[in-house]
């Protein structure tokens, strides 16, 4: 079992990674509630509802379950979440355990920091990808003309990440959880970085997985420790999220995973990294790593006009003025704005070097 | 021009307020914003949007505006005004002006709380009522089954009352804006309690309403100061307010203000007192002043059940026991849970004395 303790300006809490944590969950609650709710998805419901209740009180229990996927980030089942909240009887001293991914993390967050204007909630990960939005207290729900453009900062009181939920993961979900930590390794530490790449995901071990699962974890506890607001280093998270976002958007969320759109985001900030600071960034070998792991890199349809448009309405833009994250080598992010022709320009190029490869 | 200092745990702000602010707004804005959104109501619109656009830049300034009155605070209208913003393309250096009052304030600042996670905004109250909410960082809009039930806490950078926009208030919402006035003093001062008391609202001078206003706004804002976060003595600044929240939600929002239902509630609360710490509270006095001053206080067709019903999902509520703030004394705020019966029989008594008086 390791534990990352993370702090943030509301409150101190702990993240806590082990196999078999679910079933005693109780153990790692730091108060008593006058009722819980149990938010989780229909997939993870079935797989781990059961075994979740098991491990808390037999009285004033209940659960809320949404559809699986990013579309449940809407503002429709936010409401609803409060009007069941409201019906179970929950109060200010209520808790609401988030049971899933970054979605459910981030739709039953911000449920739990609007609800009577704010309620305990403690985060249990079922994804790897869920390891980035666990740690920063960023909880929000989708616009339809952009991705978690409502929602708050609010951190969990806890994080209870069981490693044993991580072994039903499809190929896909292993694809996009690894996509962060790849990213958590190219702003911080060229041998991670070496590290992951030649982690083949089809062939990884528990330990592996573990091992990389905390690392990613300590990488983003420490920026978001620094800079909690996002007003500093914190952007540096963003590497290949401009563009992710923009194409999550644009394809539809849900048709293209959060971390396959990130990946090739990472792609595309090397190779902008590459032409504007004549950098020698490894997009090659990124590359390959990206097509042995299967993920999905096929650009040949985009409409460059509307990412483009897409990454203008993105949150970190200023002035409508583009920002990109980008490395001056790998562990030495800096932050670029780009204006729209340059922009289109280097689609255009990455296009190019995509096609011809 | 009179100056409050409130300290939130996020940040220090100014309460301004003063004659005529409102036409050199720039001055009281203490950054540059790279675009300004006005939310404001049908109402004041009319009355007040093209003064207040006169004291701002010309460029990169929008409105938008909603439907006068407590149904604004809706899940619907939150959810257009983001759509706006993002229109608009606010992004995190931009601000929101909510000119107006409680209403447009709760519903622009938890707008503003969650735009992107959180952007500036600025209170510009143009009713009585107003001063209360402008303290204390509470933003929220209502769910069909309880008011204020989606929200946050979320201080703005400042806060501009211009007194001159109370002149147009009707006779209706200067009743509202004095039931908290009226709260503020029986919570902290005999002596105000005496002078508001002897108060004829019909009469006022501007000299009264300044002098009021600000003392109303020192009281809570000490309070707050205290507590943000309402585990303690920020309790008693819900005196009338369970059973005035209720009224509200049961006879429908906007029937009742929500200074005419507090007016009831704090009658209410000195009867509870009275019975429950057999105390000497000025109940006839307080019902005669609310009388002269035409608060509708007909109660005669109160479905008891269905009100226990709405206090009981209030959010001071802890596992389903009814909490009121009573007092011992003018002055002594205490907070009690009451059970259901009791609660049916103090609502039945206190209708037998409005009745036979």
């Amino acid at each position: 079992m390791e534990k990352v303790q993370v702090q943030s300006s509301t409150n101190n809490y702990q993240i806590i990674i082990g196999n078999g944590l679910m079933k005693d969950i109780s153990h790692y609650l730091t108060k008593e509630y006058s009722s819980i709710l149990i938010i989780t998805d229909d997939k993870v419901a079935d797989l781990y509802l059961q075994k979740i209740k098991l491990g808390l009180p037999k009285d004033r229990v209940f659960e809320a379950i949404v559809p699986a996927g990013e579309q449940s980030k809407s503002i429709d089942i936010f409401y609803r979440l409060h009007t069941d909240a409201i019906k179970f009887g929950l109060d200010r001293h209520s808790l609401i355990i988030a049971l899933g991914g970054g979605v459910v993390g981030d739709l039953a967050g911000f449920v739990a920091s609007t609800f009577m204007r704010g309620i305990d909630f403690v985060q249990v990960p079922t994804t790897i990808l869920a390891h980035d939005s666990s740690v920063g207290g960023k909880v929000a729900i989708n616009h339809e003309l952009g991705k978690n453009m409502i929602g708050n900062f609010f951190a969990p009181v806890s994080v209870i990440y069981d490693v044993e939920t991580l072994s039903s993961l499809s190929k896909k979900e292993v694809r996009s959880g690894y996509a962060e930590i790849m990213k958590e390794s190219m702003i911080s530490d060229d041998r991670m970085f070496n590290e992951i790449r030649d982690t083949r995901l089809d062939r990884i071990t528990n330990h592996q997985l573990q091992k990389h699962l905390s690392y990613g974890i300590e990488v983003k506890a420490a920026i978001v420790q620094e800079d909690e607001k996002e007003s500093g280093v914190r952007k540096y998270l963003n590497l290949g999220h401009t563009l992710g976002h923009a194409l999550e958007a644009e394809m539809g969320y849900g048709k293209l995973t959060h971390g396959e759109a990130v990946a090739i985001g990472l792609l595309f900030s090397l190779h902008v990294s590459n032409e504007i600071y004549g950098a020698n960034l490894p997009f090659q070998s990124l590359f390959t790593w990206l097509k042995e792991n299967d993920y999905p890199i096929d650009i040949t349809n985009w409409d460059y006009d509307a990412v483009i448009n897409r990454m203008k309405s993105d949150k970190k833009t200023t002035n409508k003025q583009i920002q990109m994250v980008l490395l001056k080598e790998i562990g030495k992010p800096t932050v670029e704005k780009i204006n729209d022709d340059a922009l289109k320009t280097y689609l255009q190029s990455f296009k190019g070097k995509l096609v011809s490869k």
